[in-house]
């Protein structure tokens, strides 16, 4: 589900300039020692990691892509049984005990989509995409028709109106030239925010429907050649999606917060806060452009304009046009395949990887790219038993069933399984959609030189680099750009000092959610892009075994490289004698964060004044063309003093007792083992760190959400909020609500802080 | 010849921060009275003012710009030379002693042209602009097919590049993919710089042959409909214009710097340095579409894509491109027409008016909106004339001829005159296109005060505010947009200081250049625009009085309105007793400048350091894709040193005496009248003031250039470069000349500074 091409992007905006001290004590940080092992340890670890690698094929690898998209396997789908079923027999194969979990959920199939303009000129759209040159599953049946899922049913006819990206700015431009969307059906572009953001606020703003195309000047002809010559999206292809409100809960909307398991509570469909009101479909640009042709009214904003030969005005249409959707409502299985392998020493220490194996069409690139990693690993990693090695701890492989509705398979299984994970896991792994590129790690922060270890181990296929320094050039590159982003130069700053590079904070957009947000799980999420062309054929039918192969990672060097990455990651930290996470990079990132915060009250301090001036000036109102009226901006609110004072003393605080864990971890490291009680007491509060950043209480109006310091925007969607807490109620204007979650916050940052001490005195303990 | 949309950004590079403090000095420095008249004396003036003002009727400006764009009057046409004489007897018959002053020209005009893709898919451009409903004069005989005047003749077969908007970077961009010009065919896109740039750069790169299309992006169907649901560019829609080399010399270009009378020595064709030598031709975006779908190679980088439905690559063409374009070179009569009214008591000091009269094609847009209101004034000024008024010093009407193909008439007028126009012209007012919006104001900032003044005066037709608080508003507001440029951010910050807005600088464009940049005569353009929809009709058969009357200025009230600012400018330095510059507000900028200089330098050495880095690292070919290699860019040169020091210290001594002048003057406004020998003495050196910002040495390279603040820039073309000697180098890293003219330009100041101290002398010697 998770789009790599606007991943890195939503991360940068975690990045901030007081950044790059903090790198540099990072690096003070760095003895080069393999984090969490001793000298001899790490030596043999390396070892073992050698024989995982030499088991690693590329050939293995694109047989099970092949095999595993070559027919439809959405939710539902015999094939998505089957692939589950080939899976467990191959996991049980490789000595692992596996087995197949099964969920009952809601999923919304349809029964009937259709779209047309009336009037003088009357259009039927085609809502097909038909059978291209050369993709040989491009015409198997079995597909479902683009669709949004959890959009309502309805039949409703009105003029349109386009809508931009749908995003609350474009809300905001629409008013400003007297364009009122209640009662129309709204048109909105994909991209610039997530999907399911569109119809929610179109519908918030009184639209009875919502379209979403797919315009080529963001992933068609614009970009490049069109599939099946290139592989950019082509004039009939349509982006399926979820369009569930997954900023409230993901998951099944009838079951919020536990598994849905045949005897649980569900909710009746109407209380399901996550299931839109208004439908909702997701169309091509060969059926968009007869209808934007219908649009009168203002042309529209210059950043609004597709490549679409034509002049893109905001409506509304003269002619009505008439959205049909009706979908199945019944509940459909999923099949989460689980498989287990039992730590020697730490049993009850479970160390989690995941990758999602249900696709919307044939998934071949989003999912099975990543899923194929997941199981090159667990095959190699079988094989290590089968050479007489144990993992202390237990590793659990899950491929999950049920992620494009809503991250549904995996999801439910941690809600159903909720104490045991917070009691036993120490992380989770997660990937989805893999190809050709950059290596694209976000995650909790302690785990950052945890993984710049890894990736510094594994070279990069096409520049023979290791895949961190090709991924520090990338960013260097990025950011020394005329035109880089502020994200993208901050960024390129913390690079620069050489040293671990930034890892990305996680939003949403794939099945990391539960175990981070809800369970307070520390977790990673990894894969390889940038270089390929995926966006063309996002979500289409055109998501096919020959486009991977052509466009994707063509010698699935870059599968093996997440593998690698990934599996040196499970490795270590399975056998980690104290498990490999830092804290200190934890609290410099947060200290960015802060200064972020910091940044963002002051500019919406200035931004108000300003405004204030320019409105009472009615400069707004002397610079309009008269012919072409654009009315003055909404007041915004005043602004009163926000109080952060809170946030900095707590990240002080934290910043000191880091420092005093890094200076103990090293006197341990130089010194003698800890007693086998301690260290496994030491590992139990290691593992359980990243849960003092949650609470109970959850996050304003979305309590599912307990994390304090990652969320996915409730305004990006898959984007993610850092301190959330405050951040959005800052963006909001709700100054209230800033300042009593900035003191919660440091709360919460306390008993992160006062459990980090703690493990400080266990290092520092005389034995 | 100016095009209004792209003027502001041009001279808004010529804005910064530091500025903020220079304009509160300024404010300081406004008591508020009419600048250069003592209080009685001012009100007799507005009062003359009012009566000049009851004078304008829009239906006057409405009927003689139908009449004289009834027909083509490019250079050479019966029209053209029958406006003239129209023009000549309504001067006569408004009382002005008036005449026509000839001067023949190299003027080539096309004899063939042709364009047609060769190959498997061959096309041959129609190169035709069909007759429009709705647009009476769109399919009259008699004007020229499209092209770019002073091309080269050439008969040329080459694969075709596409090369963006033809600007240095874009050549950059190529060369990083692998892609030389040499020995094929460039196309580019108008934008992005000025037009003659083009293919003066292809050429320099080693193209054969140029074409320069309109692309639906910067002024067709991506900005509105179309003409004649629109006023945006039609699909066959060409921009025609000069590709003469004017940042060397503009005018004749068989006569640098004498005038092309008939005895007058003439250069061989072979020697006019501005002429290229290769083929160029301008067309439709409808022409150059089969053109650019045969490019092939690399998928052209984002900023390069316009708006056209297909992948914009950047070539080479598989297919040949096959371009011939034969000229008429003989010589061709322009007919300037000169009126003068003779000054009551200083007949030696003029104040000249101008704006030029020839077309491309119908020229109802460029230049005749502008050119009626020029014919209102004098009308006006005639009617003043019955009532009894006369000037006291003596007004200069022109209507130029020739100013499209390079600023002819205007050009060889004030080199034929020079040494009397150097003697006697204290003010160059020129005007060109005008249409509905704000006042763009540009020229010497000795005179910001007086436009100030003036623009307070008149009344904005669509808002009723002063046109100058119109304009504020507009820089207000587009200063605060989210993504404002900094120059933007600058202008606005200006603005709110309240008090006088900035004037721009001026580059080239229009008639000024001569008197401003050779002669060094103070200057102003004036304009009103931002709010048409010039654009999409520059400089193509489709520039008609019926275009004018639906998008540009339909009720001529913004040609009244400029009538009245540019007459009331006239007329107070007309009749004014003090001449009314202040050149605290040229110190002002100049430290402005100087301030933008030194950020110049900071900012080119952190380049140059990040370049180097990024270079010593690899980090280009890390990051680049293999499949679509970018190589690193060429290594930038080191950067030495660069010593500012010389102009840090005449600007600031510049400040002390402009502040002493302004002292003295505030004491003189106060008390007596001088005595008239001293005030004739004191308006003499006055006037001369700003021909001592000229050296006769001129710039680096093109001597006929002499202005050592303003200069068009050499690789910007119309957009300004201020301080150009030493701006320049730095830009082309030519180390040693910035030094050079760093010291070059400080004297230069000195000078100016010298004179400005014998005005505070003669201000202050006792009577």
């Amino acid at each position: 589900m998770t789009h790599p091409r606007i991943r890195p992007l939503l991360a940068m905006a975690c990045m901030l300039a007081t950044a790059a001290s903090a790198t540099a004590a990072a690096a003070d940080r760095d003895d080069g020692a393999m984090l969490g092992f001793s000298r001899t340890a790490a030596t043999a670890q390396q070892s073992l990691e050698q024989r995982f690698d030499a088991q690693l094929d590329p050939a293995e690898l694109r047989g099970w892509l092949k095999q595993m998209a070559s027919q439809p396997n959405q939710v539902g789908s015999p094939h998505d049984k089957a692939n589950a079923e080939f899976m467990l027999a191959k996991f049980r194969e490789w000595g692992w005990d596996a087995h197949i979990e099964t969920f009952s959920v809601l999923y919304p199939t349809p029964k009937k989509v259709a779209l047309e303009l009336l009037g003088p000129n009357p259009y039927t759209a085609a809502l097909h995409e038909p059978a291209v040159a050369g993709d040989t599953t491009s015409d198997l049946a079995g597909v479902l028709p683009p669709y949004n899922v959890y959009g309502a049913d309805g039949d409703v006819s009105a003029p349109l109106v386009y809508a931009n990206y749908g995003m609350p700015d474009d809300y905001k431009e629409l008013a400003r030239r007297g364009i009122d969307v209640r009662g129309k059906i709204v048109i909105t572009r994909y991209g610039g925010g997530w999907r399911g953001l569109k119809p929610k606020l179109a519908q918030e703003h009184g639209a009875i429907g919502c379209l979403i195309y797919s315009d080529p000047r963001d992933d068609g002809y614009a970009q490049g050649e069109t599939y099946p010559q290139g592989g950019w999206r082509p004039a009939q292809g349509v982006q399926r999606g979820s369009v569930a409100d997954m900023q409230l809960y993901p998951g099944d909307p009838l079951t919020p917060g536990i598994g849905s398991t045949p005897g649980a509570k569900r909710l009746a469909l109407k209380d399901a806060k996550t299931i839109l009101k208004i439908p909702v479909l997701p169309i091509s640009y060969a059926d968009a452009t007869p209808l934007l042709q219908a649009l009168r009214g203002p042309t529209a904003p210059a950043s609004w304009r597709g490549a679409l030969p034509l002049t893109y005005r905001v409506g509304p249409s003269a002619s009505k046009v008439h959205l049909t959707v009706l979908s199945d409502w019944s509940q459909k299985p999923v099949y989460d395949v689980i498989a287990m392998l039992k730590g020697a020493t730490a049993p009850d220490q479970w160390v989690v990887r995941g990758n999602h194996h249900d696709g919307w069409t044939f998934g071949a690139w989003d999912p099975l790219s990543g899923n194929v990693t997941l199981m090159a690993e667990a095959k190699a990693i079988g094989g290590l038993v089968k050479q007489g090695w144990r993992p202390q701890r237990t590793l659990v492989y899950a491929s999950w069933d049920g992620e494009e509705p809503g991250l549904l398979g995996s999801t439910e299984w941690a809600e159903a399984h909720a104490s045991e994970l917070q009691q036993k896991a120490v992380l989770y792994l997660n990937s989805d959609t893999n190809g050709r590129g950059f290596l694209d790690a976000g995650g909790s922060h302690s785990l950052q030189h945890l993984v710049n270890q890894a990736a510094d181990g594994v070279t990069d296929p096409e520049t023979h680099v290791s895949v961190r320094e090709r991924l520090r050039a990338h960013m260097l590159v990025d950011g020394s750009s005329k035109d880089a982003k502020p994200e993208a130069k901050a960024i390129a700053k913390l690079a620069a000092e050489g040293g671990d590079v930034p890892i990305q904070a996680l939003g949403s957009g794939s099945d990391y959610s539960a175990f981070l947000e809800h369970l307070g799980i520390a977790s990673l999420n990894l894969g390889f892009g940038g270089e390929d062309d995926d966006a063309g054929i996002y979500h289409s039918r055109y998501d096919s075994f020959d486009h991977y192969a052509r466009f994707g990672d063509p010698d699935f060097g870059y599968g093996v490289a997440l593998a690698k990455v990934a599996g040196h990651i499970m490795l270590r930290t399975a056998d980690a004698e104290v498990l490999p996470l830092r804290f200190g990079d934890f609290s410099d990132t947060l200290d960015r964060y802060v200064g972020e915060l910091h940044k963002l009250v002051d500019d919406t301090r200035k931004a108000t004044e300003q405004q204030h001036k320019l409105l009472d000036s009615h400069a707004f109102a002397l610079d309009a063309d008269p012919t072409r009226p654009v009315a003055a901006p909404a007041r915004d609110s005043d602004m009163p003093a926000i109080d952060l004072a809170p946030l900095d003393q707590a990240a002080k605080r934290l910043r000191q007792s880091a420092q005093a864990y890094q200076a103990a971890y090293a006197r341990h490291a130089a010194g003698p083992d800890l007693p086998a009680a301690r260290q496994q007491q030491l590992n139990q509060l290691i593992g359980s760190m990243e849960q003092t950043l949650t609470d109970p209480a959850g996050l304003p109006g979305r309590n599912w959400f307990k994390h304090f310091i990652y969320a996915p925007g409730m305004l990006t969607g898959y984007g993610v909020k850092t301190v959330p807490g405050v951040r959005e109620a800052i963006e909001a204007r709700r100054w209230d609500e800033a300042n009593h979650y900035a003191a919660l916050t440091a709360k919460v940052l306390d008993r992160y802080r006062a459990q980090l001490d703690r493990l400080t005195m266990l290092l520092d303990k005389q034995s």
